[in-house]
């Protein structure tokens, strides 16, 4: 069993990349499926699960724990709730036993038993920020966020991204990486970069 | 004319891998032979200058032009002098025109010109002390160092590289990466990784 997992910079086209690298290796994908199904478990909205688990990572479980009172926005108990939940079903689609390819959720740490590629894709600040304002621009126009917000968003998510994996995986960014490849997708076409980096995993699993 | 640039975390294999890339694509290749160049122009032992260089980076230069006095163990002078015309051999090297492979020396920044393929080389900290411990053993005796002062100098020589490419590039290290690919070489034979990274390489020039 072969897995890929793809954690990513906000903004990077990671998810994207991700999605291709499946279809081109013919391996199951697993992204939004994740928190569908743990949505349809707990009869909760999608979105409002993806919220809850974007904002109650492990660097927020001991404080929950400690002091359940102070989180205004989110039920501490749903959130922990699904978080283990979600670590279950991780779980569960190591013990399925096929190759896949899994977006984010820190599932290279959750399922390193398994000796998953860990890929992490970064991208150049600039073009980040040129991404998520497109994806902005399909907003209904009440709702789209200015330059300065998203920029804002961006510092937030990859802060809290990268707190979550200190905790996890006890290292500091200095420590070396805890990914076996970092690809900055600044430079590339995502089409052209899915070739080389199936081909690069494959033969990392072969060594 | 293509260039890769291979920059590392000190223990982590990166100098090896790319004396072998540039075997395996039959590319020029730089590495002492700068140092070497440098020592003869000024008439100095090489180990001298390459100690001078590693001491004295970019995050020297200011306070050594401020405060010559301060600097009881080199000759600030001698260390400018050195880094600027290292700036220039590399220029020179990038004139020549020939496809390479040039390690170190903060080569992708001064020569970003000209669009290296910039890679970094690391490994987890593990396989760096056993890597370096590996080279201790077949030191003098009397010479070695021990476990602890050989993590000192892993830590040492890793900040002092990434606080000159914070000067060089103005970006932190949250900010994307400087780098288009990063390589963790724990989980490979640096043999095998070497094809493989050839391979992805020359996609990206085509791209």
């Amino acid at each position: 069993m072969k897995i890929i997992t793809i954690s990513r910079q906000f903004g990077s086209g990671g998810r994207e990349l991700g999605k291709r690298l499946a279809d081109h290796l013919g391996w199951d994908y697993y992204d939004r499926e994740i928190i569908d199904q743990l949505a349809a478990e707990h009869s909760l909205e999608p979105d409002y699960v993806k919220n809850v688990l974007a904002n109650h990572g492990w660097h927020n479980l001991q404080l929950s724990y400690r002091n359940s009172f102070s989180h205004a926005l989110y039920d501490p108990g749903i959130g922990t709730q699904l978080m283990i939940r979600e670590r279950e079903i991780l779980q569960e689609i190591g013990a399925l036993g096929n190759d896949c390819v899994i977006i984010g959720r820190d599932a290279d740490v959750i399922l390193e038993d398994r000796h998953p590629f860990r890929v992490f894709i970064c991208a150049d600040i600039e073009k980040r920020l040129e991404r998520c304002m497109r994806h902005e621009k399909k907003r209904p126009e009440e709702e789209q966020l200015s330059e300065r917000q998203v920029l804002r968003n961006i510092r937030r998510i990859d802060r809290n991204r990268a707190r979550t994996r200190e905790i996890l995986t006890g290292r500091m960014n200095g420590d070396g990486s805890t990914f076996d490849l970092t690809v900055n997708t600044t430079g590339w076409e995502i089409k052209k970069l899915t070739g080389a980096l199936a081909d690069f995993a494959l033969r990392w699993f072969e060594n």
